[in-house]
């Protein structure tokens, strides 16, 4: 099971991280293999500075991280946020423009999901 | 025309049932078949308790499942929304997990519309 | 690359436009040739009406316009909002159902984006 998800406003970071966690329990009890990308564009790329993110978030995200989930951000948003990338935190993944990973991910067979 | 909407947000469900009705519409003009279903999960599941929507919402989603319309419910959300499945207004699909459901329609063919 | 966007809220015109110029510009300097629609239904369609836009994002939609991105109103939303079709602005394209023109598309091989 190959999925993107979609994350451009803060706000939906905490449905974007249920929504990972149910997907990888279901994965797990049915023992199947996946690619799992969260991609970030818009204002929602400020979830990977350090501290953004509720506690309980963050727990979620490093441990979808732990399970091969991965999160990436636009690196147009980055620049309209005036944020450097080396202040990302840990295993944060950097694509040239959001919107062409979104396209380029489901050409290649990934369901979309908007959360 | 095989497709799935996703409703997440309660808000969300007037255009959702909006859509829904303008495309059996669309589909009976044309005589073309149909395998349409509409996914809940997330607080958006609240919407098959009884009296939840509008009569008027009630109404269309009524005369969708008449047609065909199947509408589903993640199981994971109505859990954290302590809702038990028998609760729910007839007619209601019950899925193990709305993301995988959203996923596997994709990779079936379902084209995905997120109002 | 082909893809279409989907805009039902007018509060994300601003997004999509700006999805819209960062994927033109990733394709230019990759030399891709694409096809990309903005398919606006509900009240989002307000968005082809004269001066309903912020200058700064008109002059985002006619430069995208230009470079062949194909603007599409939903005629039911049209007709919900009362707006005649020959009111609106140039170059935009109206399709019977909003949609099926998402479901079609993505048949087609699109991917679909919702800003």
């Amino acid at each position: 099971m190959n999925v993107i998800f979609h994350v451009d406003e803060m706000e939906h970071w905490a449905m974007a991280l249920g929504n990972v966690r149910n997907m990888l329990d279901w994965l797990h009890q049915n023992k199947e293999t996946y690619q799992i990308e969260v991609l970030a564009n818009g204002p929602a790329v400020r979830a990977y500075l350090p501290s953004a993110l509720a506690d309980s978030l963050s727990v979620i995200m490093a441990q979808a991280k732990a399970e091969g989930v991965v999160f990436a951000a636009c690196r147009n948003a980055l620049r309209a946020q005036s944020i450097e990338p080396e202040t990302l935190i840990e295993k944060t993944t950097v694509v040239p423009a959001g919107v062409v990973e979104l396209a380029q991910k489901q050409q290649a067979g990934f369901a979309y999901i908007k959360p």
